[in-house]
């Protein structure tokens, strides 16, 4: 145990080492975020109080800045000189305020400017607002009621937020509201299993008070029984035999090397970064080529950013569900520590985050981000030769790859994020769900009484498991080999055979280069193509391009709701899984800046639609993985993981041969 | 080291006492198939000689007798009483002969029945006379003038046999015979990138002489440099830097016991057995419910039917290669063996395999198929519980699952192929594909002197790798919970909201129970549904189907072949991933039992044609993983590997909850 022990010591050492000049694209540290906050209070630019902190993030330099950092020449003086700024996004006198503060001297912090957010949206819930929400409906007299009708202990009760959407109020509704579901959670760790079905509250969270109320519909409180997945409580397969315990030890200790927020591996170097609203956040992730001697960059910046969950049930109670985890939750911020040896194997580093809270101080993420190199027993190429009349060949490679994770337990849901880095050169981003399902009261008890569309599975009694989808968005800015790429379709398309042999059709492939952002929509489930991100000013050897290939996984979904539904225009760029954007700092969040009762008029598909040129161009390719979930019986009480992954597959980028 | 060494010992062991009394699935013992051959030789019905082996497999019980034996109550008497037999087909006087040999008494074989094909199509090639063919051509004079004209010494010439397919013949073809391609093999192991391109020799395999000879055009011999592939030879990504060694330790052992051919490991029991067409084939795979306190049943058999490779090249050389790997070279046949440590983990068991020899003997096949519970660093299920103000509730159970693995090197690919059981109840099934590439010789010698379709990549000089498709066809005939399963289509759809909130659209699911086997066809490229296997007589306690759902993963190609091509007409089941057939203990392979040659007169699309009954019947899914491949520089000289699966994911068959 000696060697992970010293190991981890090690990285503690660098990262306070590092702590005195940190790289330009490292997240903001406690003392930083400690000075954003002094900067914002102290500022007269925001009088009104009480002011809330929504957001807290860095605002890194501009990208040729963070290149030159990164990549130039300049001496180590120079790089520490490098600025250090936030981007702050909080909430007083009612209004939306965007400020940006140097914290460079972290001792005498400056506001740098300040704009009053007048669009449709609002920022990130905090989630003291949040515990706060939740406390007040058992003091509101018709909720004690409506819990009394239903014949529960009102100490059993909790609730939880929910975002309203929006559903075409004009101007978009200026009250920054959210719904209040409640739960009967006393017996059962399943929070979600035994909803209060048919309760609406309505809570203005600016003024923290109840502006709403509907008692719709009595429905039985679904048992306890059945729901819990705690170790001890539940069944098989969550429970029972288990196989034999297995441990990945590395006997010459772990591959790789953490130096502040640099990760070190067989060819790869990156950075992880935190950001409070994406999570994880890879940044100049680039490959070691050992015969040009260089380095060569792949990936600028990826994360993931945003995942929307519709949920398919008309019901008063149920319509509005059209969650944008990133936009008005936050995926960092809802990611908790990871379980050394359970969440990441033994063998796995851990990083910890900070975000400001509510208040603008820093909160500690311990164990936020785990770094494993993972033998999963799989081969990274092989063959074997038969064909020599005189000896056997076989030569193979076991697989090793290595694996940043992030959990984000986002409510019910839990998803593993994973990007997985290839000594091949490729990436794979893997989804992987697991959790609760999010479940609706019913009077059923048994799946023969359904008559009408259920908008859900009967799972246990009084419990309808509904029907939603998930779509991760990814932004993947690509930067193969330099900033200025291409994105290209190879379309495979039959032809008819006139060589004179006697086949008679064959596949060619048709390249079709992307000019603008409305040749880069693609629907993958249409007709067949390979998609690649290629470097129009480097080649092969050969000739041939240099860059990556995106290959879709199975969860190709895309959204199947109607063009002029509310949640739709939020979250348009869902009907297409793949697009390509010019690079523009400002262009990060998927639904726009302001996600909780965004409109759609700002986003992703709304840039897009200036249709601006991308051919040889600094491009970002965002990337949706989607899934369509109908539950099924063995979902509950808790989901077995479902995984899915987009992968960049890299056509070659290592070695110009 | 020692409790890993006891473990093989006690397998050991185990195999040889159960040698005895064969399960009715086993595949033939070396002195079965001694039996079998001694018969064969010594009947009347086959006169003439030579006689040649091309298969000899086992002629398993009817199914309902299987069922009965493995699940029955007979009593270890009667269970030992099964009948041994097998299935041969044999060449002898230019005939295709079809032989029953029961070998229950392996001292006393007896011929029980015998046919001779009329049909089309020949049986799969025999190693020996693969190696005969390709020893002919360094003594035709021909062939001596055309390596000499390309100034290549004969010595480090090597061929290789390829099937000449079907091409409209009427009466099919009746000589058996292929053409050899020969490659300048000598300084590379790369067998295939230096083809004597343009020169093809025909030879009858009956007669085992030359009887046809073309040398076409003279094209440059690529240079063997930068083709290799051992260590040692070659550059990154395929040398360089490794990263740190690790290994899966077990510090109390497998938790699998291998009997006979039977795995037991968790919930799950299964049979893993042997096919010299198929490779592993899994049978009776069934789980144990704790709670019922009975074992369920889930897969009676599962095997890849077949591997279907067509080239898209139109050129002489060319226009043919459009191989069926399982029916033509044989998926076990051209399986080796696995190279501890590295196909599979440390931690692995191996299972040798038998098969008879084109003389009819036993041929040994050691460490054939591994068996290894895979520790990939992979989450089964978790879920972390924020909502609770006085706790935060996190559960995990990392994933541990069983995967039985071979791989083939079937000429230049190789083929990866896993089944991997979950605790869950969920099977996958994966295909990962690396190896090297067929190549085509070519007087380009950079991409920019290209002007014209040349049907490839361009991947060194005067290499072009041509595009090509795989098609890997799996048979699984899904017992779910008892024999009689329905194919149920799970479609999502648009509805218009009418309900009156605010929402306009969300989707439902349209049941459909598939009744005859046009309605079970699906390209799942098109409407997104769920595609389950149920079993219509039982339900959950809550009136839920039992069953599996299919989950493709991200291979999901289908031929683009025109329908009249005669490669189409062969392997026209590859327009759609998944059929579904009634189960027929005749109906094995995709492409009928003679796939050499073969009309497309047989096989899984012309036995649909009759559109039987499926619903509520003893029911078959095929499945077919299919990639369309545009190499790229970085496939050359070696593949990266690329994974791919389907996946069954239990609806719930381990308690009825």
């Amino acid at each position: 145990m000696l060697p992970l022990l010293l190991a981890a010591v090690s990285i503690l050492a660098a990262a306070a080492a590092s702590a005195h000049h940190p790289h330009p694209l490292d997240p903001l540290s406690p003392a930083e975020l400690t000075a954003v906050r002094a900067a914002v209070l102290a500022s007269p630019l925001v009088p009104a109080r009480p002011l809330t902190f929504h957001y807290v993030g860095l605002d890194e330099p501009d990208k040729p800045d963070v290149l030159s950092y990164a990549y130039g020449n300049s001496a180590s003086s120079s790089r520490s000189a490098m600025p250090r700024r936030a981007f702050v996004i909080a909430r007083a006198g009612g209004q939306s305020h965007e400020l940006r503060v140097d914290v460079t001297d972290a001792a005498a912090p400056s506001v740098l400017g300040h704009a009053v957010h007048r669009g449709a949206g609002f920022p990130t819930l905090t989630l003291d607002e949040q515990f706060a929400a939740v406390a007040l409906p058992p003091a509101h007299p018709p909720f004690v009621e409506s819990v009394r009708r239903r014949g529960v202990d009102m100490a059993d009760v909790l609730c939880a937020v929910f975002p309203v959407g929006w559903f075409g109020d004009l101007p978009a509704e200026e009250r920054r509201v959210v719904k209040l579901l409640c739960f009967v959670a006393g017996a059962t760790a399943n929070f979600y299993a035994r909803p209060l079905e048919g309760v609406t509250l309505v809570v203005d969270l600016d003024r923290m008070a109840i502006v709403g109320y509907r008692d719709r519909v009595l429905l039985p409180v679904p048992k306890a029984e059945g729901t819990d997945y705690r170790a001890g409580n539940a069944g098989p397969p969550y429970a029972g035999r288990a196989p034999a315990p297995g441990t990945v030890v590395q006997p010459e200790g772990r591959g790789f090397d953490i130096d502040g927020h640099f990760v070190r591996w067989a060819n790869w170097e990156f950075h992880v970064g935190f950001d409070v609203r994406a999570g994880t956040v890879i940044s100049l992730a680039s490959i070691h080529d050992a015969e040009a001697g260089a380095r060569r960059r792949v990936l600028y910046r990826g994360f993931v950013s945003e995942v929307f969950v519709p949920y398919m049930d008309p019901a008063e109670e149920w319509y509005y569900r059209t969650f944008l985890d990133a936009g008005e939750y936050g995926l960092g911020l809802w990611a908790f520590p990871l379980q050394p040896g359970a969440d990441c194997p033994a063998n796995a580093a851990y990083l910890d985050g900070y975000y400001a809270g509510q208040d603008g101080k820093p909160v500690e993420n311990k164990n936020m981000i785990c770094v494993f190199e993972r033998y999963a027993g799989d081969v990274a190429w092989r063959h074997t030769e038969a064909g020599f009349p005189d000896r056997l060949i076989t030569e193979v490679r076991p697989d090793v790859s290595l694996v940043v994770r992030m959990v984000v337990s986002c409510g019910n849901y839990d998803y593993i994020l994973d990007w997985e880095f290839k000594t091949s050169g490729s990436i794979k981003f893997t989804v992987s769900l697991t959790g609760l399902l999010e479940v609706k009261g019913t009077a059923y008890t048994h799946a023969d009484q359904i008559m009408e569309d259920a908008h859900g599975t009967l799972v246990a009694e009084n419990t309808l498991a509904v029907y939603h989808d998930h779509y991760v968005t990814y932004h993947l800015d690509l930067d193969v080999d330099g900033t200025n790429n291409s994105f290209v379709k190879n379309t495979i398309a039959t032809k008819r055979n006139e060589a004179g042999t006697p086949r008679r059709s064959y596949w060619t492939v048709r390249r079709e280069v992307a000019e603008t952002e409305a040749d880069a929509q693609v629907d993958v489930n249409a007709a067949p193509a390979d998609l690649l991100v290629i470097n129009p000013n480097k080649r092969t050897r050969m000739g041939n391009e240099v860059g990556y290939r995106v290959v879709p996984g199975g969860a190709t979904a895309a959204s199947v709701l109607d063009d002029d539904d509310y949640p739709q225009r939020r979250a348009s760029y869902c009907k297409k899984q793949v697009r390509v954007t010019p690079y523009s700092k400002a262009e990060k969040w998927a639904p726009g800046l302001y996600a909780d009762q965004s409109t759609g008029d700002d986003g992703l598909a709304a840039w897009s639609e200036r249709d601006r040129g991308i051919r040889n161009e600094d491009i970002v390719l965002w990337y949706t993985v989607g899934i369509h979930h109908i539950p099924y019986q063995d979902d509950f009480p808790v989901m077995p993981t479902v995984s899915d992954f987009g992968f960049l597959k890299t056509l070659k980028v290592k070695k110009l041969v």
